[in-house]
């Protein structure tokens, strides 16, 4: 029988282990939602899953839990903060919600996070700008992790190197959700302890043969995943990835010329106000008529409409919400030794 | 017997023709260098194959002669220009320039320019940011053109929405020039003159077909190119053109949902100043590392080693200013009856 939950009860659930943990109230819960905020987008391997890897990180002190950022530079349009290794959604969320309000002063704002630890979903974080009116880019990788090869070459130098676009429209907001990769480490490693196939030759052994197996991902000198290009005209996932690994570690300051200090992320945030440049209503008749545009191009399968990146997730949200969150399968279980170790109650089913 | 010219002779040759055709000295020289930039780059398609249809618009009156770009906006760290289809290559210049100068002030700066004429090679206006110290991302669209259908459509609706990166190291910068669809329609157009086929599955017909025909674009109704990742994982070239779309019309604040005035673009300039951030010599640790790391990286075809994105085109341009230039074929053909009319020598052949 399927489990559903409530989708307050499970961030309760969550921000409660995460305040037994040690986190204050407002890093517990601001984490706690938005893990629970990726799963009901339907991004079930950034969600809860995380969950007890960071209850874990936190007991063992890799994940930090007092205090906020060290303030590295401000000059208001721009900023950068050393993470000092705290919880990276957490940092991830302010970084966004200071980049809207400097966006705001300066019509665009710029927020580099060095030594951010994981930042999980990117795409949760996107509303809080586009309900401000506001676009914004954001991008991290892992400078401690590698699993993706510069273009011809075979040795991992770079982390998939997500970047995610919110922007707004009069109605629901366009939530972009990419990479430079074509796949990320999650879905490799989930496939890969399932049993399964890649759904394309989406990653290369370390001779560098493309295959559909993630496999080659774990052998020993390990394969890599490709670029979003593959070998055919990888280069352009290539040309991303490094400007990705620019942003985040660049101007953050801090990466892969320094030692690996275990899990965690560079983060690059950006944000623009439309306000500040032609208006709110002239952004507005552009993206509505672009997004008119695309709801009705004639489909490549008919029967299957075009969809607006971010709209499958805005209805799986919606229908979760209505319907209760039926959790990924394993991912209770992997919480319920936590949740008895900091004599938690687990979350009561869902009940229409 | 090929021809080659010596690279200032030929700029001196389009300025010239430039100026007969009524743009002043500034206008003229920037545009004729850049353009012969493009060809020393070997973005062939890009360069002075681009002078006789900027000629005959000049002269058709579609691009405009006269003054400077309009202020819609300026808030310091952002501003938007109605380019009034004035020369896009001269407004991309002027518009990088004044971002570097305010990045040097606010840490970050971004122009959205609407109504630019033509733009040709984002590649070439790089270097005008990274050689102070400055990492820039130049993309642009034409909403009056529309050759690439949003994911799982068929009807075209995007320009191939180019993004250009230049991103400072300590020595020769990176110059990343991709874009949200696999290729562009100037090659396609190429080749399709020339009987040619793609690499590979670019293009789609108009039923969604995939195939390397570049004929399928010239049918009626046309085909599509196809955006990056294909049809296999074409949702992020998708998203990449939303996001190109959004910054080059919505923040412009002109785009598809006007009346389409003709060969034009809109154009995002974005410059962040290292130093604002991290500072230059963090900046540069980091991305020579990752330069370092990718040159090293062991080639998955043995004897054919990583390169990095510009690395060529840079080569290209030392050895065309040692060894002249030698131009696509057909380029000085056109451009012989435009030398003709406005009585301007042709450049002499190149002698060592």
């Amino acid at each position: 029988m399927e489990h559903r939950y409530d989708a307050t009860a499970l961030s309760a659930f969550a921000t409660g282990l995460f305040e037994a943990a040690g986190l204050n109230a407002d890093k517990a819960s601001t984490i706690g939602s938005l893990l629970v905020e990726a799963d009901l987008m339907g991004h079930t391997t950034h969600g809860l899953q995380l969950c007890a890897p960071y209850l874990k990180a936190l007991e063992e002190g890799t994940m930090l839990k007092e205090g906020g950022p060290e303030i590295l530079s401000d000059r208001g349009a721009v900023a950068t903060w050393d993470g000092r290794r705290l919880p990276g959604v957490w940092l991830t969320a302010r970084g966004v919600d200071l980049a809207v309000e400097r966006a705001k002063t300066y019509g665009t704002a710029s927020i580099a996070i060095r030594r951010s630890h994981h930042i999980a979903c990117l795409a949760v974080f996107l509303e809080r700008a586009t309900r401000e009116g506001c676009m914004v880019q954001i991008a991290c990788s892992d400078p401690a992790v590698a699993s993706v090869a510069p273009y011809g070459g075979t040795e991992p130098l770079f982390t998939p190197d997500p970047i995610a676009v919110g922007i707004p429209t009069s109605g629901d907001p366009i939530l972009i959700d990419t990479s430079a990769s074509i796949t990320t480490n999650g879905l490799t490693g989930r496939l890969q302890n399932e049993g399964k196939k890649l759904p394309g030759k989406w990653v290369q052994d370390a001779d560098g043969a493309a295959t559909d197996d993630p496999g080659v991902l774990f052998t020993d000198p390990p394969g890599t995943i490709l670029p979003i290009g593959g070998q055919g005209y990888g280069h352009k996932g290539y040309g991303l990835a490094l400007m990705i690994e620019a942003l985040t570690q660049g101007l953050a300051g801090h990466g892969r010329a320094d030692p690996a200090d275990g899990w965690g992320a560079g983060v690059h945030i950006q944000v623009s106000d439309p306000t500040a440049f032609s208006g709110r209503d002239a952004f507005n008749r552009q993206i509505d008529h672009i997004v008119e545009k695309c709801l009705t191009n004639k489909p490549a399968t008919p029967g299957t409409p075009v969809r607006l990146p971010g709209q499958n997730a805005i209805r799986k949200r919606r229908t979760a919400e209505e319907n209760g969150l039926q959790l990924y399968p394993g991912i209770m279980e992997a919480l319920k030794p936590w949740a008895k170790k900091y004599n938690i109650a687990l979350p009561s089913q869902w009940t229409p």
